[in-house]
């Protein structure tokens, strides 16, 4: 299935979290699901707290990512526009709140779930959850912003 | 100098942010600067979020650590106690908030600063910036609380 970071131009599709043009990174990919998005992704053995659990940064990163994907695809849908059409969407995050609600399992696919609750000009709200084997264990809230046209690098040649 | 993390007890010095003890982590260190703790960390390359500057995810990391390390230290120096002594706190991270204020730029070294501002019972609340070259690029907040006894794994043989 496609996914939002399919589309970014490879100029900035470098993001440790979900640049596929990182070679050192999650290659984090969030697609639609009915009217939420979704990322998968498995946390490596190195991405512990403390044994049998998920670190709290990784798990940040899961949300800080899925959260600008999640905005963009949601851009792109209120202007019934597919992405891939251009202007190119492509947000940053400007705040990121989590709740840690329980222990998160190390070793399982994790799925973060998601929707754009509000759409206002350059700013979009999205409400996530993070589940380990159906069960919600993070929740978060982030506020992306498209990124401003001064951080935009130019296109190669 | 010493820093909070020498002292996590080994079975729980794993943390992909700073455990000693963690081939592929950050190894992030705190230490006490007068009042307020301070962790350095420089991005690697591959950190980036777009070109320039540092994911937001990772700098999500650096405020998650740096606070739980802060809570473990004001949680010795409360009691009077030094690292190192027995119990050894150990904190994991209730809630995150970041607010990413100005682009954090990639290639230098940024520091984390911050400080205790409460400590209640198993609670600490951690108010924690990230500088780059002087300047705050990120402010968070971290609710950190002692690691429950339920997740201390057994010391090893």
């Amino acid at each position: 299935m496609s996914a939002i970071q399919d589309f970014y131009p490879d100029e900035i599709a470098h993001c440790y979290g979900c640049g596929r043009l990182n070679d050192h990174g999650l290659h984090l990919r969030t697609s639609w699901d009915g009217d939420e998005t979704v990322t998968r992704y498995t946390p490596q053995a190195w991405h512990i707290a403390i044994p049998g659990y998920v670190n709290g940064g990784l798990l940040a990163s899961l949300l800080d990512c899925h959260g600008t994907g999640t905005a963009a695809a949601a851009a792109y849908r209120a202007e019934d526009r597919e992405p891939g059409t251009l202007p190119a969407h492509r947000f940053v995050t400007a705040s990121l709140r989590v709740e840690y609600l329980k222990p998160t399992p190390l070793g399982i696919e994790l799925e973060v779930r998601g929707r754009a609750t509000s759409i206002e000009g350059r700013k979009v709200t999205v409400e996530a959850r993070i589940l380990a084997a159906g069960q919600v264990t993070v929740k978060g809230e982030i506020l992306a912003v498209e990124m401003p046209e001064r951080m935009r690098p130019k296109a190669g040649p």
